[in-house]
């Protein structure tokens, strides 16, 4: 997963509104789209015309406006390939309604697809993953999201490849977990291989106050961000404005078991991160603050 | 004035799309407002909220994207005061569109009005600049604007102040022009203070093909920024599109003789933009490439 864009309402000098790029077994989805969001991924030159899929959380500007210029940018530059867009219901008639008044005569398709901002619900299903939305907690409705591995494959041990001179096929059965047969010979999956490692899962909470609903949804996933709008002492505004503390999303993650916790969506009041941070890492110890540009990974 | 974005079309690596800030007489004007304007305002620290006029050219994307953003920006940082955005007919709708359906109530008033693409009219006058639009030759209705001061005051020369012991109403007086009474002495402005200089002009022509319109309406300007997406080698692409060459540009620049010229609106298929500016320079000398971040003044 790569951020590009972590900061709260509006950009700031340091950081961007909110836009990530989630890279699962070569496919490329996008989750949320701020504005500027085009101009990151033009500028680390992903391949932005790889997105087949782009997650809208909620309708609030700072995840969404860039959404217009980034379907057209994707259309001035021949694209032809569709594009699945999972959002809010009005989603649709904002990105309709801009690229109809700007003159923009989209020449790809796009589907929208609207989201169950009441329950868990499966939006997308591969054959190697699965996509998930939940809802949260926020002023008006909102989605996170929950990309899962359906199962990883057997590992090669070193040189079996050569040992055996596998053809592409007998590789992909022994990852499959099957045995191979040549006429007579078998060729034992158990003998070359070590068993898949754990699924990998990725969840996405923005925006979000603290909701145990969140907790149940994102349950013992890899990876959680979680968004951390403001610092402890700004708990009313924190409420008031249903968004969460580092704290908060701290407490989600424990109470969720999960394996990391990123934390983002910073509000423009702070221009040092470092007591959201601590005052995560005080709850739940594997807490970092994102970092606009960089790619975290599961391994 | 200093250019925001220069390249055309969609955002690439090297240039955002278009948006210029003009500073006359310390107010403020945003001309077009491509995608992530708002982003470079803040990055460049000017003062946003000093931004009193907008003017936008006509609706395509690359031109308008990044107006919602910026009026939400400037409402959730707590403006107050009016803004008057000049533009197409449409803009309207489409902003008010954007802002309702991402939930953003503007605190501020904002007024539209509409700009004449029939013919130059006067949009804005104050006590010392005056701001007219013109319409140009594209593919959709589209203005291109002059922003001129109406006259200099005189300069008061050096150690006058002192001399004299001036008082502020004084200074004002010399600088319209007139004597200073003082009972019975008579304070010269002849000899106090230099004439004022020429008067100075800023137009700017984007989006447009080569079109005598655009010559007599930027006739002796001391500054004309005038698109120049293509060169000669693509005058077709640049006519189907109803764009300009750069050096089409450059014969606007001649024709109208302005004082100096700078292109821009690059379209993206060029990685080396020096045919650009050596097109130009063979018909007008005093051209030059427009840079983003880069501030063009003229004294």
């Amino acid at each position: 997963m790569t951020v590009l864009g972590c900061g709260a309402a509006a950009p700031t000098p340091y950081f961007l509104t909110t836009s990530q790029l989630v890279n699962i077994h070569d496919q490329l989805i996008l989750i949320d789209c701020g504005e500027a969001t085009q101009v990151t991924l033009r500028k680390s030159r992903d391949k932005f015309q790889k997105i087949k899929t782009i997650l809208i959380s909620h309708m609030h500007g700072d995840h969404t406006l860039g959404l217009p210029g980034l379907i057209a940018s994707m259309n001035l530059l021949g694209r032809n390939t569709a594009l699945n867009i999972y959002g809010p219901e009005e989603l649709e008639e904002m990105v309709k309604k801009v690229l109809h008044l700007t003159r923009t005569h989209i020449e790809f398709n796009v589907y929208f697809h609207k989201l169950n901002t009441e329950e868990k619900t499966t939006v997308l299903e591969t054959e190697s993953y699965v996509v998930e939305s939940f809802p949260t907690k926020h002023r008006i409705p909102t989605c996170g999201f929950v990309i899962s591995e359906k199962e990883r494959c057997y590992t090669l041990k070193p040189n079996i490849r050569k040992k055996y001179r596998l053809t592409h096929l007998e590789i992909q059965k022994l990852k499959r977990g099957e045995d191979v047969y040549r006429g007579e010979e078998i060729i034992k999956n158990s003998g070359c291989c070590s068993p898949p490692m754990e699924t990998r899962s990725y969840a996405y909470a923005a925006d979000s106050a603290y909701s145990p609903k969140v907790i149940d949804a994102v349950k013992g996933c890899s990876l959680l961000y979680h968004e951390a709008t403001f610092e402890s002492k700004d708990v009313d505004i924190a409420k008031k404005t249903q968004h969460s503390t580092s704290k908060d999303a701290a407490r989600v993650a424990i109470q969720a078991n999960v394996g990391q916790l990123l934390l983002g969506h910073y509000s423009n009041r702070y221009s040092d991160l470092s007591n959201l941070l601590s005052e995560s890492q005080e709850v739940f110890l594997n807490s970092s603050l994102s970092v606009e540009g960089k790619t975290y990974s599961i391994e």
